[in-house]
């Protein structure tokens, strides 16, 4: 996306927010126009969970206690917290109203701990909330509203563009305590917990059902189902099961006056009334804090398969996708890429072996199914079929609950590998499936000795994804802008990371 | 659902539309003003095509032409129509602006012509607007709204509650010249097409090039996808591909006031700002007219195959159910169900003969996949199974293109046997799988002789469909409640159906 694609991008949200204000009840009005127009990192920013409306980067009346690094937003003009708002708080939540910076410290940084670059130093908040209910959650927020103080609501704080933590000194509103599972219907497969239900919770839980979630991501073990949804997390089974605005069937959000908002219908098609809960899958919490989901989960597939696959070109692996559409069909799941700088990170960082004989290019496949062995053949076909047309040069299949781990592992931990490769810059943007790659050799060529390293990895999928940048301003560089044109063509919704050692 | 349950939703559409009036520009908040809030209509109504949000019940100044039957709803202050208006759409819309009153007849009375009964004499519009283009029918609507002229949105007219035709003078604006399909992705599956491209059109369309539409619905041959879209409708393979909020990438939109809104985007994710064009996909044209539509496809199925079978209970048939999405798994894509007073109707009316022997009820099961083999091997597993455990006490299997259309016919025609026996009241209700069957029990009992058949049809789903009913206060006889009380449990989104001679 070059720049003008970009500007053009932003002023369309602006054009959209313009109205969407509107959607709040008239009491909050006022509330609603405190908002930045221009703050682009709370619509920007795709986190581990959510940012409220109230969560605005502010200038205090006595000035920012650190001052914004060059390029960052500046502070709106909301209120400091005192002993009487803390006095309020501890008596909403006795023990959960944190303040001991220690234990406030972990929720200021985010897990790529990229913003404490951006914003030195990281966001100051002094104030850790953790509400157990949705009725605490809205009276925090209504008391919030009525005294003007900013707040950042926060889940797994995986995100990896910093939109989970604050810039200066937020209230963080932390849903980790919200952590029960409410419902879940055995026959139906429809789920209804807590927003602060980690990922893999919900996971172990459902499997034991003969369930699955809908999602799966590599930050499962930490990342909250409030977060995914506020945040519209894709993830490694998009391809299959299909976006969260599908699958999510009711949420329960606080609004910014503190008003509950009850979509939490568990209809696999609710046609009475307006589909308001979609407005709240992908806004990031600036139009209210989810508390709970309504989630239609799939069956456990009687049979997984892994394949872990090396290829010589970037364009055998544009094949082979073609190729594996075609005749997997129903029983892919995923479709995932790394390249070979990844694997040198993934051996040198995580001690992770390669499991199979070095390539520029690794492909991960998942199939679920519902016959082994179908399943079996259907891959041993297209196996077949990909060895003979040399679109693959090597390769692995697994089908043991242990080795498919550790094959997906190469792919989910990547991410990882990285953060100890140094301060890590990552780009989670969407592109036509055949111009991708070209952004990672541009972006070698640009950079040159300035990046440690600069890697190419995530999912392929038939279409673009457009997952979100870091705030622009704060970016040390820019992105070459020959190939970054927007499209309806397919595309890798890469992730391009780039390690350094600057700071 | 219950008179209290019906106000309970009622009441919550109310709080919803409160503040989803300020989603419109500030220019059309007069405009909007004039909606009524208890027009149930325009809330209830499920149709194949849109209702704009101009579409509302008015009593012209000098009152209406045709005094509504009891009941109906009121005819709201807007304008008639004048010679000058008439010069006007004729400019904008040389030779497409019809009102020849044998012309615009047909555009007066839905499919059932249930609405011809409720408020008698059908709906008395006078002009039928025909636009091509976008730009037209903002042009239209604007110059509407500035003359506080009501305007009807129609599509392929099929609906079956009434909702595509006027209930009073209404302008009639179809979008049936409005049937270009704009662009075809061949490798992404991305379709992108004008409002009024009937449905049955795209699919064969996108089946010379290997593709597709993710919905199916007995209409196909005349609904829109404008109006599939306006209306959410679920259809037949909503089982395999999801709802349409997962599966529609992109709308443009003309609101209220003319205003053209394109968020025609073709990416399968897509994060930047919110997803406004989810609110519109179930609004009934409330909230705006449809004007063009992208939709994901998926890629056509190798291998197809139907299957007829009958079962000696309802008990029966839900556990076939059950026994099905464990034994077909991925390649389940619709399970739909009729009783036996519709398959005398489709004998009697039709001509369609019986293809299997008599039984109290009947299951049509398709299953699409990527290997025929498989398939068929899935299915033979599946039958005997359901034979052994005699589940079903006959049925036929086809493969063949020609058969599979004829036992498809066995459930996609009962709507139009039900027309030949007389006047229809269908209500298109969704209820625990459990209960809903009881429903239509109930019913032949209470209407005893005053109905010629109560008949209970439709698809089987994992949990509850909400459509749409009958504006309340124009039933002649009401539901009776101890059977109907909503919850997240499976479900039958099933067609209850009676056929009188009343009319």
């Amino acid at each position: 996306m070059n720049i003008f694609t970009m500007v053009g991008i932003f002023r369309r949200i602006l054009l959209l927010r313009t109205p969407l204000r509107h959607l709040r009840p008239h009491r909050t009005l006022s509330f609603a126009a405190r908002l930045s127009p221009v703050d682009l990192n709370a619509i920007c920013c795709s986190s581990g969970q959510f940012v409220a409306s109230t969560r605005k980067l502010h200038v205090g009346t006595d000035g920012p206690k650190s001052p914004p690094a060059a390029g960052a937003p500046e502070r709106l003009p909301f209120s400091r917290v005192t002993e009487e708002d803390l006095a309020f708080f501890r008596k909403i939540l006795p023990g959960r109203t944190i303040t001991d910076p220690d234990l406030v410290e972990s929720s200021n940084v985010d897990w790529l701990k990229s913003m404490k670059d951006f914003f030195s130093p990281a966001g100051s908040s002094e104030v850790l909330l953790r509400p157990q209910k949705t009725e605490e959650v809205s009276q925090i927020i209504r008391y919030c509203n009525s005294r003007n103080l900013a707040v950042n609501p926060q889940g797994g704080n995986t995100g990896l563009v910093g939109g989970s933590v604050p810039v200066y000194d937020e209230i963080i509103l932390s849903t980790s305590l919200m952590n029960n599972i409410l419902s879940f219907d055995s026959i139906s497969g429809i789920l209804t917990c807590q927003a602060g239900c980690v990922l893999e919770n919900l996971s172990l839980y459902l499997e034991e059902r003969d369930y699955i979630m809908p999602l799966d991501l590599g930050a499962k073990g930490s990342c909250q189902i409030g977060g995914n949804v506020a945040t519209n997390a894709g993830g490694l089974r998009l391809l299959r099961y299909g976006s969260l605005h599908g699958t999510v069937l009711g949420l329960e959000v606080v609004l910014a006056d503190g008003q509950v908002l009850d979509c939490l219908a568990s209809l696999r098609k609710d046609n009475t009334g307006y589909d308001l809960k979609q407005l709240f899958i992908g806004s990031e919490g600036t139009l209210g804090v989810i508390t709970a989901v309504s989630i239609l989960c799939p069956r456990k597939p009687k049979s997984v398969n892994v394949v872990f696959l090396g290829c010589e070109t970037y364009e055998q692996l544009l094949k082979a996708f073609q190729l594996c559409r075609g005749m997997l069909g129903e029983i892919l799941s995923a479709f995932e890429f790394l390249d070979s700088e990844c694997m040198r990170l993934l051996n040198t960082h995580l001690k992770l072996p390669n499991p199979i004989s070095d390539c520029p290019f690794y492909i991960v496949i998942e199939t679920s199914g519902s016959d082994p062995k179908h399943d079996a053949e259907k891959l041993h076909n297209f196996l077949e079929e990909a060895m003979a047309s040399s679109l693959v040069s090597d390769g692995t299949v697994a089908t043991e609950e242990s080795k498919i781990k550790a094959l997906w592992s190469m792919r989910e931990r990547v991410t990882e590998a990285l953060t100890h490769d140094g301060f890590t810059y990552k780009y989670d943007i969407s592109l036509p499936l055949e111009q991708i790659y070209q952004l990672v050799i541009d972006m070698r060529q640009h950079l040159g000795g300035r990046a440690k390293s600069v890697v190419g990895y995530g999912h392929v999928m038939e279409t673009c994804t457009s997952t979100s940048l870091l705030p622009l301003k704060t970016l040390p560089f820019w992105l070459p802008s020959s190939h970054l044109s927007m499209s309806g063509r397919p595309a890798v919704g890469a992730a391009l990371a780039q390690s350094t050692d600057w700071v």
